[in-house]
């Protein structure tokens, strides 16, 4: 019985987590034009299930709110299906009180329709004019409220990845943020694996290799550990 | 051995579109704004890739133009992926003048930007306008050029079905129309069951009841092979 105790003990992740709050973000929104068309992005969802699932395994409490994706609910993870930037906004401050650590790796809408057709819009000659308004930047909202929660955010970007992560570091208020090139081979959205880099507030940078989402998945969670101590 | 042969006609589907070539299209298109964002609708497909798996157990040699869906490809069908409106058009008029049936069950985009960014659009405050045009109309284009062709479109509507599919009937030149009111419970994307009204050039009108996408598939295939004869 000891050594099973030993080899479970050594097998099983580590509780690195235990006893903290975690609140992860992932998938795409879709944001309607109207019943039938809308406005999403390449997001699969796949980095943000693989960290969730990993922090449930780290032994934290985890809530996921996701856009839509066609992942199954990671075990031991509350998941919550939302579809427009709005519904996500509204899912996740409503929960950011009470949460240790936020991980927001969804990929929502910087833009929505300003008007939503309620019935399937009829195709007319010529051109048509689409107003989009801005939607709630969420992170930015995070970074203004945050009182001891430890937040971070992601950049996916297709140029100036490393400009745009420590601008965005910086005028969001996080603690960490993770890049990636998701023009680069083998990163980004759809694909099992990922590249990304890792910035931290105190100004460490640091660049994992291409590696499965799972373990990209551990590497940001043990690094948030740490910055945590 | 003849029992077996026996057993094996009644047991199989009988061979209606043996010697027929058909092709198919099914899913959504995506149109880009940028590498990362883009327009689609809420096709996945699953309509018109039980046609194409049906019409392969019908006998008929099928190819499946495809936008992005989560769907295998189905067995004994050929299936050619595609993202864009455009690259549908290419896929399918190349196709047209060598097939006998075309099942044109996809959710093809009617606008896409006018202007696609190369590097992820960066977010602004305030307003965007996002200019559209058409794309090519590829079930009209097929209605004039058709010649001993069968050519069959569909009307997903959320308001006058009736009225707005005879008249896709008519302006598209089509030999039938399937239509299904999209907002209708058990009906349109996503499910695994539709609820299809069957409208045919010599004005005969079939509703089905709510039926298993498959089966439905089934009689939309036996009502082509019976208008056919």
């Amino acid at each position: 019985n000891i050594i099973v105790a030993i080899e479970q003990y050594f097998s099983s992740p580590s509780p690195l987590l235990k006893g903290k709050k975690v609140l992860v973000t992932a998938g795409p929104t879709r944001e309607k034009i109207d019943p039938v068309r809308f406005f999403t992005n390449r997001s699969t969802g796949k980095m943000g299930y693989a960290i969730a699932e990993t922090a449930a395994e780290f032994g934290a409490e985890v809530t996921l709110v996701s856009g839509p994706t066609n992942l199954p609910s990671p075990p031991n993870v509350e998941t919550i299906h939302i579809e427009s930037a709005q519904e996500m906004y509204e899912e996740v401050i409503k929960r950011f009180p009470h949460v240790d650590i936020v991980i927001k790796s969804a990929a929502v809408a910087d833009y929505r329709p300003k008007h939503v057709f309620h019935e399937k819009m009829k195709k007319q000659p010529g051109d048509l004019i689409i107003e989009m308004e801005r939607t709630i930047d969420i992170l930015k909202t995070l970074g203004e409220q945050k009182t001891t929660q430890f937040l971070v955010g992601f950049a996916a970007e297709t140029e100036h990845v490393e400009e745009y992560a420590r601008k965005k570091l910086q005028s969001k208020n996080l603690d960490m943020i993770v890049a990636n090139n998701v023009s680069q081979e083998g990163a980004g959205f759809a694909g099992d694996t990922n590249i990304v880099t890792i910035f931290k507030r105190n100004g460490s940078v640091m660049t994992l290799p291409l590696l499965p989402k799972k373990k990209v998945a551990e590497e940001i969670l043990k690094e948030i550990v740490g910055a945590m101590k």
